[in-house]
């Protein structure tokens, strides 16, 4: 008995932000000191460090609630499935609702609640809440499901990732250019298929939260005259890229490993889109420990190009582009061994070995 | 096999709160008129209802992950373990850490990554996260850490609830006398008990997002004066006690029938400290559903005459006293049928069943 996607859905907002839209805002160190080069040098820089070239942002009249609710409606759709036999809601996100003008989180009710509401499921059996797990918080209510599945507790599963961060970045800050916003959803049962190979094979969490724990945070604007909340995503980059290398290959290996998987049985990685070139190092390192010099070709599908980071979201949107083959040169095939992983705030990393 | 408490913890503010203190407050009603009573007349009255006395605030200096820390490390040291054994930290809060001030919820790192932090444990396998739930959401750490240990996915689980609701009420809303801080924690662990009788026997959970979904939210003010944010937890009184009457018995009974138990079997029900007579009224309805006149006197304890409503807190609080003797006229005994249950924001319900 395995844990299988039966089907999943996106939300992209149509707002696209393209790097060039940067070029009038004033960037400042995180001493407060402008920062000596062009916009356009940044911009051009920024792009080659994480390969963004734009991002998505919701419209004001668009909440997270709400595009977790569009894309966990596409998930049901493609799964085929009554929404009224789902066990269990599963919604990841770090900053619940948020005003586009106060930037107050807003986290009462659950926005799980808010997405049963909206998704109109009236069964009460079927429950629904929130994790807050940083960026691999989708991914853990992938593992928390597979969890309510093996316990007898739940058959069918819907987990949602949706985050906002538009209305959580600090405009003087670089960094800013990095975040995006979207939702991506799945549906997971309990695997009626014969052969039983099918679903989630196995999985690896690994946390750290000794001086790593404030890596990423909330903090003040980089611009002294911006207020003085700690109302701003604030990330120590150079340490998050020094922490991920250093954590996030071995937490993939160890996955395999319980899994008893070899890294060369692997067809795709869906790793957690945070920076173009830190997923390229992580899935470069990953091999070296495996001994492989050369990362194969397709291994790594990515959609950061189009839209930025958008915590959460990244996998279950880029999840669901490529099993719709939307994204251009990459296939799942029947039989194929993929791996799910994350990095994040917390810190976090998380892991799955899934065969389709 | 069954998951066991091994400890339990608490944190409780020594900053007392009596309800005089209320009586200079300016009262207005939903509709921003001022309340026709004075403020000593409002607070009879609402201690008759609630038959809250006084409540506990946390200092300015303190925050919900500092109070849900100190919970924490007593159910540790209650239960007797190594902290870095454990394989889950599961924390249940609505409104994550509050800076007193502005009163912006800061949910990066997740309050369990920061309690983590201030445990000083190191094992990477230990993962830790948050739950959103309402009121219920400690309850449902509970049951979650239950499915992990049924799945193997976790032998040892610290579930902690934890709330600074008097950085969200509103001053001018008579609501505002029922909320008070504090943060409640126990350890679960997989039965080594030789009879494998110990432990939670079943739970229920129902979740109600119709129209009920908002009535418990975030809303404005009273005073129309006192900024026009939705920063302030709002409460339809007389809508969440009608629905705490119809659905939170029949949850109940659901989860007695799940574990083929009969009322008459249960010592003692620890229910959600929302509100006494609210609480007396659910619980006489039990028993009818059972035609059952008479509740027995001793079946439910009660702290809120001392420590108000604090959501996640209020049933691990009052289990901690309890459990430890200090609440006068309620022990504990080996082998005894115990019920947890709550109700709150979502509209959530649970219930669990435990052989002590």
């Amino acid at each position: 008995m395995r844990t299988v996607i039966k089907g999943s859905g996106s939300f992209i907002p149509e707002n696209i932000k393209k790097n060039k839209s940067f070029s009038a805002h004033l960037f400042y160190d995180e001493n407060s000191l402008p920062i000596r080069h062009s916009a356009s040098n940044i911009i051009t820089k920024f792009q080659q460090i994480t390969g963004i070239k734009e991002r998505r942002y919701a419209d004001e009249t668009m909440t997270t609630s709400c595009m977790a609710a569009f894309a966990g409606a596409a998930a049901i759709k493609d799964a085929g499935i009554d929404s009224e036999t789902i066990d269990q809601i599963i919604v990841a996100h770090n900053f619940a609702d948020i005003s586009p003008d106060t930037r107050h989180p807003d986290t009462v009710p659950s926005l799980a609640s808010r997405i049963k509401n909206r998704l109109n499921i009236k069964n009460p059996s079927c429950v629904a809440y929130d994790i807050l797990f940083g960026c691999p918080g989708w991914l853990q209510g992938l593992i928390q499901a597979d969890a309510y599945i093996k316990a007898g507790m739940a058959k069918t599963c819907l987990i949602i990732g949706a985050e906002t961060l538009s209305r959580v970045i600090d405009p003087h800050d670089r960094d800013s250019m990095i975040y995006g916003d979207g939702a991506g959803a799945v549906i997971t049962q309990i695997s009626n298929d014969a052969s039983g190979n099918s679903g989630i094979i196995g999985s690896n969490t690994a946390s750290y939260a000794g001086e790593d724990v404030n890596y990423i945070c909330m903090g003040k604007s980089n611009c002294n005259n911006n207020g003085a909340s700690d109302n701003y995503l604030k990330m120590q980059g150079r340490k998050v890229y020094e922490f991920a290398l250093k954590h996030v290959p071995m937490a993939i290996k160890n996955c395999l490993d319980k899994c008893n998987i070899a890294l060369s049985e692997v067809k795709k990685i869906f790793i957690h889109q945070a920076n173009e070139k830190m997923d390229e190092a992580i899935v470069k390192r990953l091999y070296e420990l495996y001994n492989i010099e050369e990362v194969p070709d397709d291994i790594m599908p990515m959609n950061i190009q189009m839209m930025g980071n958008s915590s959460v979201a990244t996998i279950p949107t880029l999840f669901n582009m490529v099993s719709k083959g939307l994204l251009q040169g990459h296939t799942i095939n029947k039989n194929d061994i993929i791996l799910f992983a994350s990095v994040g705030a917390g810190m976090n990393i998380n892991a799955v070995c899934y065969r389709t």
